[in-house]
């Protein structure tokens, strides 16, 4: 590639990957597997990857920001918050399971939306000024279905989304091997050769790293027109047009 | 509100709003009326909004830029189209019917989408650097899966969503009025009284102008890793973390 | 196949197929191609097939039964509506288009939908007693997506849906053959031999069959606890479990 | 209600509801004071309700039957799995949060799905003629949007769904109260004189039902093109009109 123009310069960026497989090991997991690439993009731009793989950590079902206090034995999710509240950028990665993104991604989409009524320093929702985007794996069918609800989930609570944020590899219709197999009489696993899913990894990494950039030089949003304190009455408009 | 810092100067932005009602008379559609508060805030603020009722104008069913090139003996369609690619913003109206968007709104994403592999002069695709959102109104139910449709596919063609991206207005659970219709014994029209939708309204229009302005200022996102000529094979990164 | 017994005796069934295909020229539809294997199961089966393709019509946008009392100048819907009204067995097929059902398919269940107050001699809703069904084809995902979408609407109507009432073809991801497509250096057009492809649609095809056949031997669903006049308040349960 | 007629004696069979509430005391779940209606409206017709509070048990994560076998120090899924297995009817109850299906009813859903493989004595897949439905509560918006995600799961895996086999309740657009919460000046808790979700309710309670029992009564589906051993290629069909 040509050299980064000075914009580019991403050595401050700091992105949080937060792996939702099924699996508990994570060496299992082939979503885990493009996730790593994606991390690799923003490494080798030289943002740094906090990568969290969600069932390493006790994650308790309910909508309160520390289950603890509502009475459960334990609750991981206070310090993963922190982790990706210190991050500029977030990236969920999901398998598709049914044509739908996981339970595992659904739960700490729940469990990000429990805070998301706290508000920064400038009066904006917790979330705001950071970016998000999302990673999806499966084998037959649903990339997009997964990164629709994941996306517009991350808008809704604050995160920027940048232009085709998402990427995906799926195999071909009906069972088959998931991303990253062993692909019988080839040296390449399963995905590691597709361009298009090669080319959208890059380009969900490089638009993430672009838009955190713009954000991050601009101290966030602007709070004006987005904060209890700064949005009014909209007018009373007479039908137009 | 208190007076807009100077990021806030926004005189030079322009919005297209397109409302996929499925009223041909643009003053029976209660979506607009939403869409005329949300236009009002940005007018307000100094931006210029181009209004757009889809039905007033024949747009053909087809994945060809133009589909009289394709035998159809009308098309509206490459008017507007440059109408929304002359916009730094894109507002896309819907009304909900069973729950999604309407066919008008799907017509006019694929139109949008047919276009969507030409490429601006930096060689990104060619909605790059423009900002989207979605006013979504019906009579109870659907305003969040109308909006995710819409935004993921905005977002997918190029477009930058900004948090909160959407606003949106539903009655009761069950039959009843539509947004803007007389409600029996008070002076204010359905919805218009409702803080929830004014507030994300104000929201919207905000985040859409204030993320308009960052990517305009940028002269919109830098071309470096999602361009034909830009991007490479990703690192085939071992598993981390 | 083993001979059939007497209760898979579908002589007298009827199945109207809409294709809602973006493609004015029925021959150079690929989800024609998809349907045309579905319906001729059902035909080799005994039952009788009403193929539609939606484009052939003028179908107006709008929630009214005939919008040529809308001021309209021209719809086939009625017709169109009568043909479906007609049959046991609806099926509705689609394209993908950026992951979504069609706008032509939108177009036909906001239709459907704009009868769906109507009733039928017994008081239950007017599609009530039939049974509904659902073809996709994409070049690369979104099967399951439209299916969700299409399905849920013709239950919502009234439909009745039996499992595995979806059926579909996908290429692997990014661009590529569609549904029928001439495959280089090979003889079979892309997806007619996939076995996943082929076992679906006749699962789809004889579940339908299936369902209608019971449906109808039973005159119906029994107007019990369905309609306006047989439901009443229900219980006031106190929390067991 | 008039008396019932022959057909409509249900004496016979099961229902399991499956709450995915996420809190873990089920008295305080909006979605079970829902689920307790539809339940009572079966009780009432005589059949038998198996009531099921996910969060009273330990459900692992990960797509193995028995994920103890996998290594889980406990799982309850296999009894859970039992009992839902032993029931003609399977209804589904979550609540909505950011307009999706909960986590604990998505968990559900992938546990359905792992034994969705195995096959019944006639060949056919494991939850083949079973019935299904859902039941939904939320503060303002989804009922739709979660209702599509669990029929389609459920028709999927081989449950036949009813027509209108889903009820909910919202409360209006933005924060307020949820299905039960006490009412500042009424003695009606939220919701419980919605006519339109009483009327639903019972809708569905009742279309659950007469499925059920048509299914009972002819065996389950017949097992004639929809077993590995009793379908076959579909025929090459040529393009029709």
């Amino acid at each position: 590639m040509e050299p980064r123009p000075p914009l580019n310069d991403v050595d401050d960026l700091t992105a949080a990957f937060v792996n939702c497989s099924l699996k508990y090991d994570r060496h299992s997991s082939h979503t885990a597997k493009l996730m790593d690439r994606a991390a690799a993009v923003m490494r080798d731009a030289g943002a740094s990857v906090d990568m969290i793989h969600a069932l390493d950590h006790t994650i308790e079902f309910g909508m309160s920001p520390d289950m603890t206090k509502e009475g459960r034995p334990a609750d991981d999710w206070p310090s993963l918050h922190a982790r990706i509240l210190d991050a500029d950028i977030l990236v969920i990665g999901t398998p598709i399971w049914l044509g739908a993104k996981s339970s595992v991604a659904t739960l700490v989409i729940e469990r990000l939306y429990a805070s998301s009524g706290e508000t920064n320093e400038k009066g904006q929702y917790l979330y705001y000024g950071r970016t998000g985007g999302c990673v999806v794996t499966g084998n037959e069918d649903g990339v997009k279905a997964c990164s629709r609800d994941v996306l517009y989930a991350l808008q809704h609570i604050g995160y920027t989304i940048p232009p085709q944020a998402d990427c995906g590899w799926l195999g071909e219709i009906g069972p088959g091997p998931s991303y990253g197999d062993d692909v019988e009489g080839s040296d390449v696993p399963a995905g590691y050769d597709s361009e298009f899913t090669n080319k959208n990894t890059t380009y969900m990494a490089w638009n993430l790293l672009h838009t955190a950039r713009m954000l991050k030089d601009a101290g966030g949003l602007p709070a004006h027109g987005n904060t209890a304190a700064t949005w009014q009455q909209v007018p009373n408009a007479a039908p137009t047009g």
